[in-house]
């Protein structure tokens, strides 16, 4: 790979050449001071590339933006929160022709496309939403504003940009915004993630590369296990930049998508820790991505992380249920670099104990669990169970 | 099928013609006045049959029992608590042998069989158990002690009695313990069941009803989607009526396990109240068992009850996100017998929402989701996730 030098701004989507944000408050969030419609918006139009949740119920602004052509571009991303406006039909896919068709009125759109978060079941309030066309600076750079107004149960805005500069002197631009807390997988209780660069990367490689970055980042977290009806994550380029290299694009992409997640698991709904779960030695990487999803995702293994309990019987345990061949006199399990299970090693003296425990109280760990089995490695990320998670699901919706 | 008369009875496995069960005590435990130390034995030996836990680290006491030929006769299973004797190896499964050894010197055992329950990974303490040899009473009926001796996190003890006269005026007795808690499929946190009888059931009869009825009853319900190291059902007759008809028994062994499995649920970790999930119109039967228990193991669906919102948002992502065959304009969701969504019906008004909520206010509902799409039905067991089951499982080691 060539060098590259990379450069971590502040600013968010406000450092990406010919890209415009803004946001406003329409009365959707009781709390005035934070919007709840916000827009990204390219001049010139751009190259758009998205992964979509799994959920067989996609939202309507995902079957809207589906209707498009393939390697169509776009100028305008529309985005509020509070409403999901899933499962609600084809008046649904309707509402936001209306929205965008008010919306052309105001200023020159070329395929807009839309993406929503909030409550499942209920119509957008059209009008509220059209309102925020008289308010919305559309020639503003303002990334913090759109990153606030995408916010759900995030406790935290999530924003990210970096400058990278390539060995022949060219440089681009890229940034994102992006919402998590309870979710996985491209999926649940809404994650949307919105990266821009002015890159020049051919539409080809778009495709490819995020899904490629998709896989490594966002799906290999975990806060509970579900799969929303509204996930997105869309990659846009205007190309503005002429500078492009494949793979820098593809480490640089990766970087900030894995970023992103671990400051999505660092949000997870009531989540105190964040926890790598390595699993290697086994059969296979689907054997060890098995073992390894099972554990970020246990709800065992969640509450005695949050209850800092050294005791690894919760941990073999899921690993016998995950399915994976095992055995217990090949498994060695390590908390960080401490050993704490091994066939001629097994019960915990108070000293282990101590370190162990040690280990857990720290914000960030690793599990490790060697199966012995084979060559097959995966590593996924979880994080505690905690009494907010409880408090804050069982309140969402009031 | 013939007529029979079925009888609830008081006492437990004290019913059963030949069965003798007794706890102690042994130090285990801190609250002397619950036993920690069992035993059910049958006079004369009896035949067994058992179904365990689908966990690759399956415990000591179940390779143990494996070890036995087919077919074998036992007189004797003797249960602590406490301990799980657990990925604990060949030393795991040598301390059976000599506390069987030692139990041997006391009375007259025939192929005796162990079944442990609590804390993973540690030494069955040899010398406590033993200890309790000289204060069992061997020809004891104490079916409460033993109830209430294998008892964890479990808040009430679980046990059972039938009396069932056959339309010839035989009769036979069948009677269960049983413990739960944090758990589902014979599996976790680990559940553990004893149904000794006297109906003359033939050895093949055993093991085909009792798989049967475990699918039908355990293996429906979830509390937290986890599967321990012990679980294990089983199945003892001696044979001392000459009574049995197939197809009650067959009929009687699924109501007996069903209701035991209703018990757990109650009473499952922190759990306020059980949801039956019924899935229908689904493409297949394992179709709707995949949407089914996709929405008893879901943290958002379990969060939702425990909050009583009678949103059915969270229904239908989970429904979406399991993978099955759906599509919204098909689906539709009830709450005992209100409707609350269909296509042409998909914002709750005040009225109906005011009704879901009595529903969900309710210890027992039912949730049916007819996907439309098929002839396919399952129906699965959940409960709710409150804060207590954060709290018993973050502190359970200690």
């Amino acid at each position: 790979m060539s060098n590259y030098t990379i450069t971590s701004l502040n600013g968010g989507l406000a450092n990406v050449k010919g890209f415009f944000c803004d946001a406003v408050n329409v009365g959707m969030r009781p709390d005035a001071d934070q919007g709840d419609v916000a827009f990204i918006r390219s001049e010139p139009p751009c190259d758009i590339s998205a992964v979509f949740t799994s959920n067989r119920f996609q939202a309507a602004p995902i079957k809207h933006y589906q209707r498009y052509p393939k390697d169509f571009q776009t100028n305008f991303v529309l985005i509020n929160a509070k409403n999901a406006n899933a499962m609600t039909g084809q008046k649904g896919i309707d509402d936001i022709d209306t929205i965008m068709s008010t919306l052309s009125q105001k200023i020159e759109v070329l395929n807009p496309v839309m993406s929503s978060t909030g409550v499942i079941g209920y119509r957008l309030p059209i009008d509220k939403i059209i309102s925020a066309f008289d308010k919305l600076d559309f020639h503003a750079k303002h990334s913090d504003k759109a990153a606030r107004a995408i916010m759900t149960t995030d406790s935290f805005k999530k924003e990210l940009a970096y400058r990278v500069e390539l060995e022949d002197g060219s440089h681009f631009n890229i940034a994102a915004i992006c919402k998590g807390a309870g979710m996985i997988n491209p999926a649940m209780a809404t994650m949307l993630c919105f990266i821009a660069t002015d890159a020049d990367i051919p539409k080809t490689d778009m495709e490819h590369l995020l899904h490629k970055s998709t896989e490594y980042s966002f799906n290999r977290i975990s806060v509970d296990g579900d799969t929303s009806t509204n996930d997105t994550v869309m990659l846009l380029t205007n190309k503005l930049s002429t500078a492009y290299d494949k793979a820098v694009f593809s480490e640089v992409l990766n970087k900030l998508m894995f970023e992103l997640a671990m400051m999505i698991l660092k949000d997870g709904e009531g989540a105190n820790k964040v926890v790598a779960f390595e699993v290697k030695g086994a059969k296979s990487d689907e054997e060890a991505k098995k073992a390894s999803t099972a554990l970020s995702n246990s709800l065992l293994v969640k509450t005695a992380l949050f209850g800092e309990d050294p005791n690894w019987g919760r941990i073999a345990s899921t690993i016998g249920a995950s399915g994976v061949e095992c055995d217990e006199t090949k498994l060695t399990i390590h908390y960080d670099e401490l050993l704490i299970y091994s066939d001629t090693f097994r019960e915990l003296d108070k000293e282990r104990e101590e370190s162990a425990y040690k280990i857990m109280k720290q914000d960030q760990f690793t599990v490790t669990c060697d199966l012995g089995m084979g060559d097959g490695a995966y590593t996924s990320y979880g994080c505690d169970l905690s009494y907010e998670y409880v408090k804050i699901n069982a309140e969402y919706r009031t």
